[in-house]
């Protein structure tokens, strides 16, 4: 039985706490702690956990073996430390961090503390976009993404974003690196503009994006981005290679199908946003992770798949800045 | 060179006139007969051909080779046996005649004049229930026939029609016999309803029709019929076998795919109505009308195959009024 | 919280026991109740039940609140005629009896004991047929209801499951019993060939088989079955009125297509069984029925829905046996 | 009746001379020149026109209306500009010239001929593509082109194709243009690899390309490009903006679909290449020529859009060379 520390108790931290507690034979919800102890009791009380008084007393409890971190950002890094000094297995929500720096940092500190660190980048685990990565393209050409949300965020979630590219794209790029294996991506071009929102570039953001990388093998990657897609949350993936292409498309509530006088072939529009679309895929992490706790494995998206992904979200912001596209070595800032 | 001689003027003569006219290269329009001139004089002054004061006349040039009948449906049996007796090959509209007796007595008649003669059903030559034809399905088991009308025609019409059966069901009739090559159906039950324009029950006729059809190799065939469609001139085949399933398609004017609020992946209306949806079936029919003419061979659709359409359409409408399946022998009737 | 005792530990009650032990925060496997004890055991140890020595043992314990009923069909009746003495609510796997006189006396017997009773018509709750169901296409005139299984059963299977109406297609009539709502079937045509396996002719059955109904208000259904679909378990249903039309399509595991050299669109094979392709609709089931146990409600799907499936099925098999439509009152047969 | 000198009788020649020939009432061919006269000859006998011995006599005959240019890319400028001081209206096949320069020479020689002068772009043309046009998806902020060739072309004649911006990716320029209407584009980035022929890169030419361009707006364009599709030709808009999104689809031969034991919702391999794909709209681009002729309109298409897309593929190969986006000013060059 894996015994979980949650951390935060927000909206990701109430659907990682239902999934630990209703998903999993061998994972049991032990504890919850939130800045706001109503917060953290609502879920505690829901699943039979206990509402921790501190981090401390989270980390603390030796039969606690792995800690969920859905806190916001800027805390990550320290609750990741403090974790990994405690001997807990870790399963944190992306970013790591907005700056690398503080995530270079963290990562020398948590060197050798021998456990299993996994980022969430949920989107790895999404079935149709694992397909892609499965399928024989032969030599990859072409990669193109397509994420769109549904509609923009408030300001104040803006400001602490760390922009466009750091907390939206960061997806797409780690997305792009999964599907790329171990080829690795070098260049980065990238642009945007304040479409959606106007307002936000007055908050030095953007809303809608294009990129443009450059692999080691000469592969081409493009992302593009918006904040406001009328349709529903757009998440498709397209991979060309010298053998041919697959695509992941879009997924819906049914697979109803509407004629009449105005259209044919009409589909519902697409679920709404992140928690509709990836249920699935938060379950298989969390299963993926369980997993790699139990059998004293490394997971399979580590805290080096979150460095990496910062350091092209840093990329494309530079670019965008420069107008001119940005080399990148995703191997050489090892520790 | 072949010279037609074309008997009637109206929507589908016009239609047949361009053909005609400016699409082969081998065929050139001779002679318009209608019983209006003024409308015969329409289409021949736009295409340099005559107009023939009379069907003798029309048919007495040794200069034509063939014959195109687009004329009321009542005068097809008396139009195909002069032509026949004149010598010239016959393309004639479906259906030979609403009275499977006269059609009987037509076939009889022309016995022996040795002249080509194929039959309208111009949805042979459609190119995607063609390729369901020649796709390999192994042993086939189950053919289901979509065939909607995007609105009911007007009473008049309805009239003199021979009733939803031998009006419209024909069509799918042949295109079931067409699929199923040399396996004969055996068996028809139908039924009807009068839904879209429930005055039709009056008139003895119904515009909602399912028919289901036995083969002597134990396939079974499906027809759905409706007069009124909202979104357009509905046309689709599902063929099953053995070995998997093909579907022919509905065509649109474009491949837009539309994705708003409201729906996903919309695609436009279908086309309209048969003018739109055959447009380029009528074509290839009248191309290897000539071709077969030219080459001196028996059409792929013959008399025998609108006699037999004509067949399933009476045994269908029996049926309905019966409410038991009806046993046909297309075979035994061949004189 | 409801406490269920499961008649039956064979493939569909190991299903219905993962979803009564770990979907609902409500629910609670109590007994397991199979002939082969080691079976119940298997399911019982799993989920902390009680493996119980006696249909009276699982009926007996004041405890239980209900019974899922997963048992070979031929012990249905009795099950659910001891389980609404003893007071407790049923759902009971489709079909009730093969027998239409032993369900008419088991209504008879039940008749009074005030418990819910639902059957187990998972279809209904399937959520893209759900959504053709509540669609508005305006007056209903036609439905197409299409459902082909992988792979044609064992003879020894076939021997008892009352043949394919009975058994398959049952399944079909409940569904457009659901999607035409108050509007009921009066007439049955049906036909079948055995094609996949021609030696089920021998055993009195077909594999391959088509059906043709009308409403009382003229509306008409058509459903076609295959035991053998090469392609996977093929489950649609289409939906026309005066104001349109909807289709349920069928599920796939991802979302994704591939374009080679021989292909371009394709997806993957569909959803192999009845297991994979209505997970979904099994839980949502299951959930209704607590649901409505806990509200002490009705069920949506009742013992009448089961016994006029089987009505259906009857004429089915009359129909095709004498080669005529067969009438059906579905209501003068009420108790 | 628009009489027609046709220059260059190859491939693309050929398909002009037989849509001049037989698909429009007004249109004639009178006079074929090519270097070689045999292949002019072969044109000319087959739709009844003079083998002209030379370009003054193809251009001095007063009957002449209009000159069709499909000769090789380096005798364009020279031609348009013999043609336009002979008073004739000029179709051009793309690219007016590789050498920006020349094409700017030319702009200044021919202003004020008056003369009719369209460039073929023919993608313009596609009813698909000009759908996208025509949709309303409000404020347009993103614009995504897949242009894909099935296969990669000689190098003889990437030697003197000007590379695969000016040759191949110019189509895909305008139709931008074309489409972000009169939001003009002010920023390009573009990349590329040799990855379909690695000996591509020791020509100094690619076949695997990704662009983003910016518009004035802040709407943002990709274009990807590769020169081997195995699945065929692959051509697709996708316009994304305020209200929505629509994209251009492809086409194939036929609507069939294929379920088999390998792959569901098959289609066939897309039709093969410019010729098919484009038929209509090669078609369509000549009428559209002939009624600005005999409309005396300029037309939809013309000589500036050449020159603009030409300045756009010199701008991503000045930005693939240098590694950092180049700005243009489509305005600022104009005589």
């Amino acid at each position: 039985m894996i015994n979980f520390s949650l951390f935060g108790a927000g909206r990701i931290g109430t659907l990682h706490a239902a999934n630990i507690a209703a998903s999993h034979p061998r994972a049991r919800l032990s504890y919850v702690y939130d800045l706001d102890p109503a917060a953290a009791a609502a879920i505690a009380g829901k699943y039979g956990a206990a509402v921790a008084p501190s981090v401390d007393a989270a980390l603390g409890d030796a039969r606690v073996d792995a800690v969920l971190i859905a806190s916001p950002t800027n805390t990550h890094v320290e609750l990741i430390t403090a974790a990994a000094r405690a001997g807990k297995a870790v399963l944190c929500e992306k970013p790591i961090d907005l700056d690398i720096e503080r995530v270079e940092r963290c990562r020398r500190d948590i060197a050798g503390a021998g456990v299993a660190i996994q980022i969430g980048f949920n989107r790895r685990f999404d079935r149709s976009h694992r397909a892609v990565r499965d399928s024989d393209v032969g030599a990859i050409e072409l990669l193109i993404i397509t994420s769109r949300d549904p509609g923009p965020p408030p300001h104040s979630y803006v400001k602490v974003s760390g922009g466009l590219f750091r907390d939206m794209t960061i997806h797409d790029f780690d997305l792009a690196r999964f599907i790329l294996r171990d080829d690795p991506i070098e260049e980065v071009f990238a642009t945007g503009s304040a479409l959606a929102d106007p307002a936000l570039a007055k908050l030095g953001d953007v809303d809608t994006a294009m990129v443009v990388m450059r692999a080691a093998s000469g592969a081409l990657v493009h992302i593009n981005n918006s904040r406001r897609a009328v349709y529903g949350y757009d998440q498709r993936v397209e991979l060309f290679g010298a053998k041919g292409m697959v695509q992941s498309e879009n997924l819906r509530p049914s697979s109803l199908r509407r004629y009449d006088g105005g259209a044919t072939d009409a589909k519902d529009p697409l679920l709404n946003f992140f928690i509709e679309r990836y249920q699935q895929s938060y379950l298989d992490e969390l299963h993926a992770f369980i997993d790699a706790v139990a059998n004293k494995q490394q997971p399979a998206v580590g805290f080096d798949d979150g460095r990496c992904a910062l350091i092209l979200a840093d990329a494309a912001l530079e670019s965008m800045r420069g107008g001119r596209s940005v080399r990148v070595n995703l191997a050489s800032r090892a520790v």
